[in-house]
């Protein structure tokens, strides 16, 4: 497929992805929705009129929103109708927009004059734990090999809710927090900044189509439908924090203190491609857990760690959105079984993402194997968790041979702590 | 206080009260801010031009919402300026409202004619677990009485995020969930209806004041002022699908089925008058957690069942507001210490409050103590759980000899569960 937008191989904006987002620039605080091609922005409020098929035409105003919960509130036959037709304003010989100059001085932005905004309001926020490798790890390490996994772990996808108003778009800072953690076991603890501070690379869902009503599950048969798009996500983590707080009712304070997203949504439209088996799954969940179709993506991911007064990022984890053991329509149908809605817009992560090797670990606790195993980083400084000033930047893309599909970088730059109240 | 409207002594809104709400009526679907007054609702569209103070001249506009979020995100000052303007308009020898015939018949609705809604959009919704004697009795029943307590209960308020989505007004029926449990330890789980469905005894404030921004902790002293007022709340609980799925990231799809909250909020300045001593906290809490002034309420609650078929409900529980450990401020200041904002409209809960005497427990669980104590109803009906066709009505208010506030009950009907899928 030939766009007239001219970009090289390795793009993560090709015709082919067309990820969503909102954003202004620098002379207009205005927030539109746009779509990421090449290195430029489509403004698709200039171009509203243009989608005429049968799903869009009477919706045209989901395109002049300032976010997209309404255009996810629409139907996947509408979100098709969006790409298709999107994708044919773009080709290289459709001279409706490409010879339209007044039109397309308008209707391009480019990313480099863009300041991006989170692309939808986030109703309600889920973070799930759904990869086999960190959860083993993680229970490695506080329970030992034999009691690693949670006896619960295998039958359903274990998740809990997040904080919707703490989700951030990439490029925000993080402030390192400060709050309670018991550093010697059975003392008392302690109130000051923490300090193991941490980062997980995660991907979430966006929710879409019309809300659910309350009492009613969706059915796993269903899910797919309500499954919009994928971002990347940093779910920065204060470890210490965390152990202190977490028993018995989970993660708090630890987690609400920002949590990072991409500020392009791929479409589940533009993952199919890249479908690949679903993670082996023994036992065989109950049947509302149960699907037949693949629901897997082959998405490579991939975080650098950038120090204060360095230019040179070191990688210090490849990983790959597959090792995922719970496929997102599981997560879906398992987070509405006892009748839970969802509302379009509503963003539900995957939780860490470690691979089975060391070096696809998804958070330093991983991979400094709870600080025994610093890492060193190019400028020759080690890190058992973040220090303050260190930037992570978060990765993800599918490829094949011919095109390569981006989510944008998912960044952020630890602060250090405020002084204490 | 005298006022034009008639109401008895035992009435729940007198002058002194003034909640607000959100209300329909069976003739017009439009949502607006009302204020409860004796049997009538004082609709505040109406009178929004009345509001002349210097405080809410330019913001009159916040009484033409169809939720209070708007009037929530203003200061404090605001609402002050807000209930002295209402108190003012409905004194008795006030002409103003009283004597404008055809201003009066627009402004007056009766409550028998509403539907009530949703006060606000719930933005994020958090629940504490911020009784002692609860979170000690559900420790002893679980992990005998040398551990009933968990070693942080007593440093920090526990809590956790909840689904804002599944925040329904009172009279909205729940379903009996479906999920998985573990009936036997140690064997496979099943899948089926919940048969451990509880009430949980809760109140419940609204935050206020302007959004605070991400990394700002709030200040215990500056809390005060981001509390609007309070609401009742339970919190249904799915117990046996709670145990199976709650380790280690907390309770989950047990608590997402649905949280019930009375349709008015009841202002932190009505509830002045009924300031109480805080409750004795040793160890002393961390500096951000101290505050001197006092900010716990005596609010008597009540918690009645009623079964289907039978007009004749039972008071299972007689608790009280003032048995939290932990304020309302202290749970705020807690909250955003990692630095998570919080906007107007957000929905903090206190958790179960359960009282030090067996006929005081906030939910069946400890009623009935993990079902070995069955309660009989009127009807000769016992209870460990909560039945299919129960309806559970709770009941707050605030006393003293001249007169009573109360916050409309909050109540819900539990329905059989759907078939299986």
């Amino acid at each position: 497929m030939k766009c007239f937008i001219k970009y090289g191989k390795t793009c993560e904006f090709p015709i082919e992805n067309l990820p969503y987002g909102v954003f202004s620039t620098r002379n207009d605080e205005t927030r539109n929705i746009g779509v990421a091609i090449g290195d430029q922005i489509l403004n698709l409020q200039e171009i509203a009129h243009l989608f005429n098929g049968p799903n869009l035409l009477h919706h045209q105003s989901v395109f002049k929103q300032p976010t997209l919960n309404s255009f996810m509130g629409l139907e996947p036959s509408a979100w098709k109708e969006a790409r298709e037709t999107i994708q044919k304003l773009l080709l290289a010989d459709n001279p409706v927009l490409q010879n339209n100059a007044e039109l397309r001085t308008r209707a391009f932005v480019p990313q480099s004059n863009a300041i991006m905004h989170l692309p939808a309001t986030i109703g309600d926020y889920t973070d799930f734990y759904s990869s086999l490798h960190h959860a083993t790890n993680v229970g490695i390490m506080f329970r030992g090999k034999d009691n690693a996994l949670m006896p619960n772990w295998k039958y359903l996808p274990v998740g809990y809710h997040g904080r919707a108003s703490s989700v951030i778009v990439s490029g925000t800072p993080i402030t390192r927090p400060q709050g309670q953690t018991l550093p010697i076991e059975g003392a008392e603890p302690v109130f000051g900044p923490c300090k193991l501070m941490d980062f997980e690379l995660e991907m979430a869902f966006f929710v879409g189509g019309a809300p659910t009503k309350l009492g009613e599950p969706i059915n796993i048969n269903d899910a797919h439908n309500h499954i919009f798009g994928f971002s990347l996500m940093n779910d920065w983590s204060a470890r210490d924090i965390q152990k202190w707080e977490y028993i018995p009712l989970g993660p708090f304070t630890a987690k609400n203190l920002g949590t990072t997203i991409s500020p392009w949504v791929v479409t589940a439209l533009a993952l199919e491609p890249f479908v690949v088996d679903n993670f082996p799954q023994d036992p065989t969940p109950f049947p509302y857990l149960q699907h037949n179709d693949k629901f897997n993506f082959d998405i490579q991911l991939q975080v650098d760690i950038t120090p204060k007064n360095c230019n040179i990022p070191t990688t210090v984890s490849r990983s790959n959105y597959r090792y995922l053991y719970w496929t997102a329509k599981q997560q879906l149908a398992h987070h509405t079984i006892t009748g839970c809605n969802v509302n379009p817009g509503d963003l539900i992560a995957s939780g860490t993402i470690s691979g089975d090797s060391s070096d696809s670990f998804g958070s330093m606790l991983e991979l400094s194997w709870k600080g025994t195993k610093p890492l060193t980083l190019s400028d020759g400084t080690q890190r058992k968790f973040l220090q303050d000033g260190d930037t992570v930047t978060m990765k993800a893309f599918c490829e094949t041979d011919s095109y390569r599909i981006g989510f944008g970088n998912c960044i952020g730059t630890l602060l250090p702590a405020k002084n204490a109240m």
